[in-house]
């Protein structure tokens, strides 16, 4: 079982709630915490070896935590997501292929598209594509996307290079539970064409990060951030096509840390046990 | 007050420490722990704050604990070494200098090489400097290095590229305390000249490996490796030259875990809360 | 147009190539050269501008350079593949994702398993799935699969986790142009069961090697290595499970080497203009 | 030989040039070149064996080259240098280590230090240390600075975590030729404070840019880059402690690159021959 804890910090957290676990006959295999001096907050994972109840157990923790616990217990096991994209492949395919085999940590439930170039990968896989062009003001767009999420009512929203800026209004409708993969090691480069940026600025490295979607476009808690190294023989074009690899193993490690219940988000900050 | 632990596993121990922390008035900064699930042996370190007496709550935890526990409050605060070269000054400078700063977490007691190529920059800063030339059979040569090290009853000794093999005899006079820097990333190339190895089979990527030393040459507990890619373009001696960057880097990061107290040696791996 | 040149090294080589470039009126974009000064062997790989007739530029070329050279003018511009598998579904996964979408830089020809668990995805490609279950002895399997190889005459055979080996009669049949990944950063861990032996020597790196398939077990020129790093909470099948990553990504970029012409044979290593 | 070449581009040019080192009996062991395609800038490396005037080889260049080519046949061997510090010791004792066993491929003249603390490790080496306090304005401390680098007449000016901000009048004295760590992987975080404000934002890797110094501060061209991963268990002092390991190793790099003339500027960027 994972239990998963965020609350104000106080003392003796620690041992009251690895006490609780220990009468409860639950042994800890792995035990994770935080303590965020700044905000006060307490954070902490748990992997524990035995069966208990999950509902006495969250309502036993409750009781020995400060007020406005936020307690799960095995938080949502089979998780499903609904992934939107634009036309570039690479970040979709991987995750269809680990959807494919299981090892994705979720499954995808469907595909929205504002273009159709991507149709057809997701019928290889026999998961649903809703195709939603966007018309100028993407207004109606969004409405019609957020009605078509509703219906899956999916626990995360995953961007797959969905290249359409996002309204605060859409944004409302799901808090915390859009995950954005962003072509560049954020703050560096935010807003459009990252790359090209980047090469007239002459940088050594690029990069791309994963992200919680919130009202602030490029500036929602961070997940996971990696680079590569370029040099001055790289075109604009070359970038992009190698920030596609990274982009696809940020992104990849990012669910993978999303979808295993590792990833607390505070503030505009991410609290992430790998 | 950091708080170390090794013991036998068993159910509770997570609950029993952290309510002893509580009770003592100690509360935890943080919590690291670890269960070796082979070996059934449990490791932590705690960072709490608070003042007690170090004997008093020695005693306390061992009450708690499995017999034959290991436990430290406070492992010596100022650790002492000793530094063993030959004539590469790559490694012993970079300790020097952070032991001038006093960003070393351990202070140098003294240099003993096997040349005299290192006496000047010893000098440079004040370090006593040994010159124990290796005869033939380096039998004697030893006995005189282990009365020196004896005399200055050191925590650690650190082979900061010593490229004389260390006698079993030796070795079992230091238990897990004789930190050495290999110049390949072990299991590959141990041995003699690995860069002259590394070259010959292609390898397109070259490392270093900082490990406790043991009576099986290159065989040690390992503390921290790395690596940088290397290519064909790379002679042996470029890469004995790239290589040396990274040993200095490896070697670095070893010495600070072990000397915060962040490294457990079981059998002959380590567990490491970096 | 790409020119590949392999020949005994001489003076004057860069001049006399450059000049006949420019005397067919071709522009050189990049220009990669490399002498393996041990072996006396020149390397070269020009990207130039221009239209010229692809065998009189070689027959040019041959003129004057030394004896022996082996020169390719725009060397197979439509590469084949064959894709050999067992049971994992990371690496060939990859390859049918940018088999699919035109970004590999070759074409699946077919895929041959000796189980049938990765039948169902080539379909979902639309890629010829060939199941040759292995005998005991392996030897009639192996006289099967060279036939098969043989009906598609493709340019590399790639083992993308095929977890048999190979005979070096099998081997024998396509010099050089079977690429293999290795689960491990050799020369470490060469032979079966590498991520055990990771785990019970403890490292704190797992890597991943791309090689050619040569007579010699693991042995073969090794074309792009990498690692991540791990650590004691790493169990052998945690191991696995990142190491799957790393393979991937490994595979993927030496594919991409080879296939763009970038990879040269000299005896047991490899030349990578990158 | 190093020949290094930067002029306008045309056809033919690395076919005149090799041709050039044939007839000159000079043999080219390695030939590095790049065309920037947006500037019509044409960038060469050569490192030749044989010997040859400097002189009459330099003007039989001019003459093969377009008009305004910028040729250095062995460009300043011994090359000479200052370097300014404030309080932190990293930096600059990385570079007094390797000018001190001939590692640094430049000789440290003097070092210039705003405060004091530095004096002591300069005396160690033997290197004279100049205390040049600065006034509210900084304006007399800039000119006082000028005239003390000037009286050394250096080929470049590293500012090793010198923290004070250089007027353009004060940059224009030495053109292209002042190097600078800064502590962020720009143009992330620049201006001050950036570990502050890498903390503040929550980022999952922090880094750190060596650059020529321009009028724009922070803006100058990029000749090295690298970063190391954080975590929300970092402060704002842990990564700053991190990050001097980061800065050191990108600053050394940075100066062996620029020291053996594999860097060439154009405009805002680099062209960088590893």
């Amino acid at each position: 079982m994972i239990v998963i804890i965020q609350c104000r910090d106080q003392i003796g957290l620690v041992a009251d709630i690895s006490r609780l676990m220990a009468d409860t006959g639950l042994n800890i295999v792995s035990m994770r915490e935080h303590v965020d001096n700044a905000e006060a907050m307490f954070f902490m994972r748990l992997d524990v070896d035995g069966r208990s109840d999950e509902f006495s157990l969250t309502t036993e923790l409750l009781k020995i935590l400060p007020e406005g616990a936020d307690v799960h217990v095995n938080p949502v096991p089979d998780k499903r997501i609904v992934v939107m994209v634009t036309k570039e492949y690479h970040c979709l395919a991987d995750i269809l292929i680990r959807n494919n085999f299981g090892t994705l940590g979720a499954s995808v439930a469907c595909v929205i598209g504002n273009h159709s170039l991507l149709q057809k990968i997701c019928e290889r896989f026999e998961i649903p594509f809703h195709l939603v062009p966007y018309e100028d003001s993407g207004r109606n767009s969004e409405m019609e996307i957020i009605q078509l999420i509703g219906s899956y009512d999916p626990d995360y929203v995953v961007l797959a290079k969905f290249m359409r800026i996002l309204s605060p209004d859409f944004v409302a409708h799901f808090p915390n539970k859009i995950i954005n993969i962003h072509h560049s090691f954020l703050p560096a480069f935010a807003g459009a064409n990252p790359y090209k940026q980047a090469f007239q600025r002459g940088v050594k490295l690029i990069g791309a990060t994963a992200h919680f979607v919130t009202d602030d476009l490029d500036e929602g808690p961070i997940i996971a951030q990696q680079i590569i190294p370029v040099n001055h023989s790289f075109t604009a074009v070359d970038m992009v096509k190698s920030g596609k690899e990274i982009e696809t193993a940020v992104l990849a490690k990012a669910l993978r840390l999303v979808f295993s219940d590792r990833v607390f988000v505070q503030g505009n900050k991410t609290v992430v046990f790998e």
